[in-house]
């Protein structure tokens, strides 16, 4: 039973998260769209917005993973500069891209505004990028190498993640995993759970407390199974009540 | 004007984060609460329950911050891993914690259920690692070295993050952060925010994209500066208007 897995890892690039001003809420949509598509999210960090910290975390993930991606720092301030680092990471020059030049044209004089130099940034990307359109505000995100570098607003961070997957994954097998509720806490059904893991080693089993009941989680790539285990962690509570 | 900057680094363990089922929300609590003592949350790294990640992560972690933090994986079950892997990492043994096994067996014994082998192994620690007390639900964290092992559920992360800096934290300088909102997009004063940030390079400007308005954040560790970044913003938005 040989399993293609591919794997992904995200980068979350931003002091307003480190310090708790914002909530981060893209990882959990991240790793729910990438399962459907047959990719398996290993790993994710979050950094400051400091040039050495983004690209030491960019080189790891993208030797490690077979996709890499990031968010945040985008944008046309000051502050945003991933788009810099990415090109620093992959020794790649800068340079400003006609069609997100024209796109972001069209829609600042759809609205009676001008593009300015700060918006004229986000057009800039590194040589070689081949873009990720934005539905929501037109300033596109990028992919270069195996690195997709999109915004970190949710919304906008959804919309090219869709674009992404649509455009770029090719995915492999897709992770199952289905989840039953114990009454009982999980101290009382560890040793007995430890023994289903180690008869069914294909799978992983997860337990988590939680108010007045323990979550089980059966994950793998293998449905018949994750239902096996399953079926053997329900019998488990009957025995306990 | 020098600062004694102290910093940390936080591992969240577990796949239920990484595959987007559950939702991490210590992240937050702990920069903020880090913050009010003094330390810069600097890098948040996710890992899957992986031996060799935790090890890695935590090794590059603790070598580089003066405090790391862990969330996850120090319950009673066989997912359960991070202890084994902290005492791993520092190449440390394992023992039977003598307060730790007490304060479990008087737990369990006040509710009428015994300390069986899985409980038993919430008191288990590297030797040399001191107790972080659980008025939750007794089974402790630990600190070895400068990392703080802990659980991953919030409310037992929280008490133990509080024990944890009230007798082992020492803290630097305080990181202060004010924020402006502003009725305009964050395009349109990208240039400005630069100059004023060139001005006053000793506070960090960030500029957030809202619905409808920008947020920027000016943060530092010296007031006097800080307010008068916030005096150069408030007055940039007026000249727009």
């Amino acid at each position: 039973m040989s399993t293609n897995i591919v794997t992904a890892g995200f980068l979350i690039i931003g002091n307003e998260i480190l310090s708790g001003k914002t909530q981060d809420v893209n990882l959990a949509s991240l790793a729910k769209k990438l399962n459907l598509a047959g990719v398996r999210l290993m790993e994710v960090r979050v950094v400051l917005d400091i040039e050495s910290d983004i690209i030491d975390a960019l080189k790891a993930m993208s030797l490690r993973y077979n996709y890499v991606f990031t968010s945040g720092g985008i944008g046309p301030t000051h502050d945003d500069i991933t788009t810099e680092c990415v090109a620093k990471c992959f020794n790649t020059a800068l340079h400003t891209d006609a069609n997100a030049y024209a796109v972001l044209t069209d829609f600042y004089k759809a609205r009676g505004e001008e593009l300015n130099e700060g918006r004229a940034k986000m057009a800039i990307v590194p040589v070689g990028a081949e873009l990720i359109a934005n539905s929501v505000s037109a300033a596109p995100g990028f992919k270069i190498h195996n690195v997709f570098v999109m915004a970190g607003v949710p919304k906008i961070f959804n919309v090219m993640l869709e674009e992404a997957i649509r455009l770029y994954i090719k995915g492999g097998a897709v992770m199952i995993s289905k989840s039953i509720d114990l009454r009982v806490t999980e101290g009382k059904i560890a040793s007995q759970l430890k023994e289903i893991q180690k008869s069914i080693s294909q799978v992983e089993i997860g337990s988590y407390p939680k108010d007045g009941y323990t979550q089980i989680v059966v994950a793998g790539y293998h449905e018949d199974l994750i239902d096996k285990a399953i079926g053997l962690v329900a019998m488990l509570t009957s025995n306990q009540d």
